[in-house]
């Protein structure tokens, strides 16, 4: 294979994407829907977290979750069950990512796009989501402890690309060789302007403040 | 985008792929060198891991490997430090997998390719490594335990093509929700003939076993 033709057909790919993602992201102005691209790497605690912040933010918003996988129905039928808000499951055939137009796809999956808040469960994949503008508001990167902290020096643009880091399992720091401060280090030497939180979605530690800060972005972003 | 024409195109670079791995897996067969190619999420351990299996085969057999990252020098640093044996890193330019041509090449970078194993750890990815065959003799995953029994549902592909999985970090097990039998069941789900061997890369646990198997594909493969 020639690389280089390769490194051609995904920039005209990047591209045509990025012409989508601020069409779809002028869209989702025009109605009103803040759409947050959550990116993890597998088993990060990426649906476990969505299921504690909705339930914290569902009483004040209206909340729309999708679910990027590749094959399986569990992670929207966890939220379904979990936080009763609606969840569609996009099947990704097998990609690796979510680009504009497959976002723009799954939200007309819904009935009607009258929610305050959608969430967008990505594919577990530190490399590819990150470089696919989905057309969302915020991007979201759930970090966990057992996966060290030394992921933003080895996956540079997901940290680049991201507006909020949470760095999940908190819990579980005691059993990890992960030190805080220097996550929080590697993270900011990518990404100056990245916002870190350290939460723990199972025993909910962190979480409130996490809330917070989605919320404080949702105001600024309607312009309040 | 229009997803059918992408669609295409990832076809057309998958077979080129294929006869460029055919041909790679032939050559590596007339020099009598076994590559293993090494997959997993970002954090399962992988250099951990290599860094314990490598320690304990350095003495018989001449090991060279080759870590493939998007930036950093971190990995081929360790496998040095810590084993003493010959390594290569491999920048992917965020490239997110490995193929057989950047695998070539990056054999190409030893002095002499005069090993009798040589480990290629692929891109922290547990979907695009997946889709390209490196040209390797063997594949081998890394599960780690914090990433939870379900991964094999949600990540098929990777499951399919390994013909050994490494069940990692089973030091940390009393703190996470994990069945060890049900992650075993659901990756036979997806390969009935996948090998699975729980280990602690951390504290030895079970690495004794899993250099007995990569042995055992190894002499089966020289045909002995």
């Amino acid at each position: 294979m020639d690389n280089v033709r390769v490194i051609e057909i995904k920039e005209s790919v990047f591209k045509e994407n990025e012409i989508n993602a601020d069409s779809l992201r002028q869209e989702l102005k025009e109605k009103n829907v803040f759409l947050i691209n959550v990116m993890a790497s597998p088993g990060a605690g990426k649906t476990t977290t969505l299921v504690s912040i909705i339930n914290k933010l569902k009483s004040k918003y209206k909340i729309g979750v999708m679910e990027a996988d590749i094959d399986s129905l569990v992670d929207a039928n966890t939220i379904v069950e979990k936080t009763g808000v609606d969840a569609i499951q996009i099947h990704t055939g097998g990609m690796c990512h979510l680009d504009a137009t497959m976002t723009k796809e799954g939200l007309n999956g819904f009935k009607n796009l009258d929610y305050d808040i959608v969430f967008l469960e990505n594919v577990g994949n530190l490399v590819c989501p990150a470089e696919f503008d989905t057309g969302s508001c915020m991007n979201m990167n759930i970090l966990s402890v057992p996966e060290g902290d030394d992921k933003p020096l080895k996956y540079p643009l997901m940290f680049k690309v991201c507006d909020l880091v949470l760095i999940n399992k908190i819990d579980v720091m005691p059993y990890f060789n992960f030190d805080i401060e220097k996550v929080k280090e590697n993270i900011n030497f990518r990404n100056p302007l990245a916002k870190i939180m350290p939460i723990s979605a199972l025993n909910g530690e962190g979480v409130d403040e996490a809330v917070e800060e989605i919320e404080s972005r949702l105001n600024k972003w309607r312009g309040k």
